[in-house]
């Protein structure tokens, strides 16, 4: 760690926003938080970026009426090596909607998002629109 | 996948208890989720599970303050692997509270979890006590 990275209050250093948008580039598993039905819930999701959003795949689910009612959530990845106990993290705070017009749906199919369960079809697109995007790191 | 395992709507394996609790015991590294200042966040902890529950270190800042007003929170886990498109997850709906007793912090101290971001001391901890934890995996 350099001298003069700025770090946060519990002493991991705070991540350039450069940084935090490559690593979501570079990724395509994360997790989605919200709230529903009073009870906040965490869900594993296979992502992409588009146009500076995240963007998933869904069928019907807490997921998609997060999408439709444009509920507040966090969307997190991370990378973590228990050996060294080293790593990262970036967490986006956003709004997801749900991708409704048929232009918008056929740009999101070219990026070649496939559901890795493929035992319902999953039809429906969410897009989560970021307000905040802040990585941490521990190096 | 056997085709008598349980699937939930989008088609994945549901876990089994025992499964999920073997999973929670395995790892080292989850994921946090509750509301702070009426924005959902998730946060990446360093925790040990101990007597059913889940304990990590903090220091002052949200983790903490969830604790102390015995926010509702989830706790996620997973493992993935993105050339087999195959894994699972652990989410764990629960209540933080902060472990406030000498007695309590004397017997999570033997659990020899240390933080990982060692620039700031972490003397306090949190206890999550889960009201319901779930398993999904894609197979």
């Amino acid at each position: 760690m350099s001298a003069d990275a700025p770090t946060d209050h519990a002493g991991l250093v705070v991540m350039g926003v450069a940084e935090a948008d490559a690593l979501l580039a570079s990724q395509s598993v994360g997790r989605i938080a919200f709230v529903a039905d009073g009870e906040v819930v965490i869900l594993p999701i296979n992502y992409r970026m588009h146009e500076g959003t995240i963007v998933f795949r869904t069928s019907e689910g807490a997921k998609l009426e997060a999408g439709a009612r444009h509920a507040s959530v966090a969307f997190e990845i991370d990378g973590w090596d228990v050996e060294s106990q080293t790593g990262w993290s970036v967490l986006v705070k956003g709004t997801a909607v749900e991708v409704l017009t048929d232009d918008e749906a056929n740009a999101l199919f070219d990026l070649g998002l496939r559901p890795w369960a493929a035992a319902t079809e999953k039809r429906r697109w969410v897009r989560v629109r970021p307000d905040e995007i802040t990585g941490r790191k521990i190096v």
